[in-house]
């Protein structure tokens, strides 16, 4: 471990993120919303903070090992997170504790979405514009992290693609192909973004609200401007632009590397995972219209409007919302709520556990069905017509059971705090998955909920968003062994 | 597949079956309870049913191969399920659907211990006895499925007990010694029905309630004479028998075996499931007392008895209940069923995942860490110093992912009839892993559900007790193929 090293790059990490925090303020100018001091205050402590961090280890270098990155990103989402609520901490307009100002950074820089504001509407432009620049930033980082780190740590099966996608591979030095992709990701996430908000734009929306709902789009995360969410412009236009953008951010970011590089588009079809993705969803958009339909809850049209944005919103991790899911028949919002658990695409801005582990895992589990019928057979698990190695499998089997365990360990936290079981179900569902909204109690927000189990949620964004296993190691003796 | 001989095989079944009904037709005939009407009609139906079954058969010859042991491995329960519902069906007190019988009959098989019956405590005697010895003889089938036929037929890593278990082995023929191992066991099996039945007695039953409890304690059925189970008795010294029975009967009847032929006890302490066992119990029954006895539900000996009595209850799948849930912290219900889902050990009558999985998943899962921080070492999953097969651990993994992909299927089909969130997930939990009761409206009894939720957790009972795979190989054309 390179503990000196690790510290000045979390130091500088600290210094470029209070960088941020320029276009807030310029919005705040621009607007005269009041929240000015707030955010010069915040860019002034979060600059100097870094400084605090960085300067001791200043002349320390050394390359850093697969171990040190598990470490730099945990650090890089959880100090960001803590940073990232310094202007939240200071604003009087919302007056946030300290616990909800926290949540709320998690949730945004997770790319969760889930809420402890409520009157949106009514916020200052520039805590609004805030909350949606740090999904995008979260987004970006997100994709930095599953296309360059992720497979290089294998944790999950991630290292499934490591020869497929760009980035550092089979040494164990974390250096020099990551810069060159991040910055062919950038080109990319940044030219959605635009297009996004040209299309929200042209349908519509004022440019404010445009650029906002393109960064929470683009980044899978769900925050809105408006308590009502997309449903507050009640636009079917603006709505296919929301469900497009949603789509292409929850496919396998290599996917677009590779049309990028190669100007192709023919590949995306031919990718077992983003098949699977729309199988799911087709499958999913098709049984919540036909229930929507022939229980009279709409009319033939307005069901199948709604069953695809909502479908699409939850499957993906989105989170927004048009309709209202307490006039509907209540298994549909649970099993929506179910699909985000296979969430989007690995290497994608969504989350829940990555549509290709649960191919893998459904996939072998044929095959076990297989083996019974033919004991003596060799059978391998494949994936796009390539069998995949024992041990992936076995890393997407172990990601799976750990998710689930921590999954029912943080259900039982909540509910021992007095939850009920529906609401703790639907909260861990929704940060653990990076989904954003639930049900019960925290269907429109988080505000009403205790502070320990908002800990709790943090927590679980954090689990959530770091794949699990790179958050865990760190709390076993083993790593910090040597 | 030697449908013919299956079909022998099944009519034969059925036949002797009927001779089960002997016993409570003498129980209504010593305590004339006006139900002797219906058992002798159900005799007469069951003969009779068999030998149709059988005769067109009766000449066909051969020996069974593995695939046909799933054929009627299902068939067991599942036919014997249906005819075991002809008393139900007959009787006139009570008056029951077709439906309810079915459920009943199939929740005592499985030895689920789910009634639908109100007002035990008025039922005629014979009645009362039929539930509780199909409970027994579900038991005494199970053991013998588990010890002598799931590890033959590999189902879920059963192979792992191949070599340690007697049975036939290795070869791939359904014959010499499951007779031998089976009458092992069923020594075995009476003797330990027998000692609780004294226990019981000598502890201030009668000798109907006795040997009725002795039944469903040694099946882990759960089911009882009255309707506050256990807790009608209101005695420590009843209770600490029905837990020390429990607790025996959950332990893999592998070693029960070992100590039977090798007069033997260590060998208890040495097995690793059995020590992950009695941690996972120590944990839930010092968690337990404590909030009991720190939220002031009761005294701290009162705490203390409820815990460990309901810690063991539902651990082992049994289902007895002795106090009100609805006055506990409600997350302990929850806590309490989600160790259910581990349930029994390997090979007993117990429910659930069986803990030998739970074990083996957890291992897996350190072992993924272990990865991550040595990526290149190879370790090997070993449960009492021995390395486990990998085709065993996916195995396992296959089984665990099948069997919570059933499990939230039938929560979504439970709740498209309606049914609410908690009252499904409990009613499946309590059926799939044949624990018996629920949560919410299945708190008592199952009486209020709908039919058709009826339907699907009769399936749930039978796919919980067939180890998910047995059943499921046989929805796939493969199985059928050739
Ligand atoms: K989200
Ligand atoms: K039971």
């Amino acid at each position: 471990m390179h503990i000196q090293v690790i510290f000045r790059v979390i130091g500088l990490m600290i210094m470029v993120f209070s960088l941020t925090l320029i276009p807030p303020i310029l919005v705040s100018l621009i607007y005269s919303d009041g929240a000015l001091q707030a955010f010069l205050y915040a860019f002034v402590i979060n600059l100097v903070g870094g400084a605090v961090v960085w300067f001791p280890f200043r002349n320390f270098r050394g390359d850093l090992k697969i171990r040190d990155g598990f470490l730099i990103t945990v650090l890089f989402w959880s100090v960001l997170g803590l940073f990232g609520s310094v202007p939240f901490v200071l604003t009087t307009d919302p007056e946030l504790t300290f616990t909800d100002s926290l949540f709320e950074s998690v949730s945004a820089l997770t790319t969760t979405g889930a809420t402890i504001l409520t009157h949106i509407d009514s916020l200052p432009e520039s805590i609004l514009f805030y909350r949606q620049w740090l999904q995008w930033l979260g987004g970006m980082g997100i994709i930095v992290l599953a296309v360059a780190i992720m497979p290089m740590l294998g944790v999950g099966g991630m290292q499934l693609y490591r020869a497929e996608t760009p980035g550092p591979v089979k040494d164990s030095k974390l250096t020099p192909r990551i810069a060159e992709t991040a910055k062919a990701l950038w080109y990319i996430y940044a030219t959605l973004t635009a297009v996004c908000t040209l299309g929200y734009w042209a349908a519509g929306m004022t440019f404010f609200d445009a650029l906002c709902h393109s960064f929470s789009t683009v980044a899978i995360g769900g925050f809105s401007t408006h308590d009502a969410s997309i449903g507050y412009f009640d636009s079917v236009l603006i709505e296919a632009i929301c469900t497009l953008f949603m789509l292409i951010s929850a496919l396998n970011f290599g996917l677009h590397f590779y049309a990028w590089r190669h100007k192709s588009v023919w590949h995306y079809f031919k990718d077992s995972e983003a098949q699977f993705f729309f199988f799911l969803l087709f499958s999913t958009i098709t049984m919540a219209s036909i229930v929507l339909a022939i229980t009279s809850t709409y009319d033939w049209a307005t069901s199948i409007r709604y069953a695809i944005f909502e479908s699409v919103s939850i499957a993906t991790t989105a989170g927004f919302g048009t309709s209202d899911f307490s006039v509907w028949p209540h298994f549909l919002p649970f099993l929506l709520i179910v699909t985000s658990f296979a969430g989007g695409c690995a290497s994608s801005t969504g989350g829940g556990m990555k549509v290709i582990r649960i191919l893998l895992i459904l996939k072998q589990g044929f095959r076990e069905i297989q083996r019974l019928v033919h004991p003596n057979a060799v059978i391998p698990v494949k994936v796009g017509g390539k069998a995949i190695e024992e041990r992936v499998v076995s890393a997407v089997w172990g990601f799976f059971s750990a998710y689930l365990l921590v999954y029912v360990m943080l259900m039982i936290g909540l509910m021992a705090t007095g939850i009920d079981q529906v609401t703790a179900w639907s909260a861990v569902a929704a940060t653990l998955n990076n989904l954003g909204p639930g049900l019960g109690e925290v269907a429109a927000n988080f505000a009403s909920i205790n502070d320990p189990s908002k800990w709790m949620l943090c927590f679980a964004m954090l689990l959530g968003r770091l794949e699990v296993f790179t958050l865990l190691v760190l709390f076993t003796p083993m790593f910090w062994q040597r």
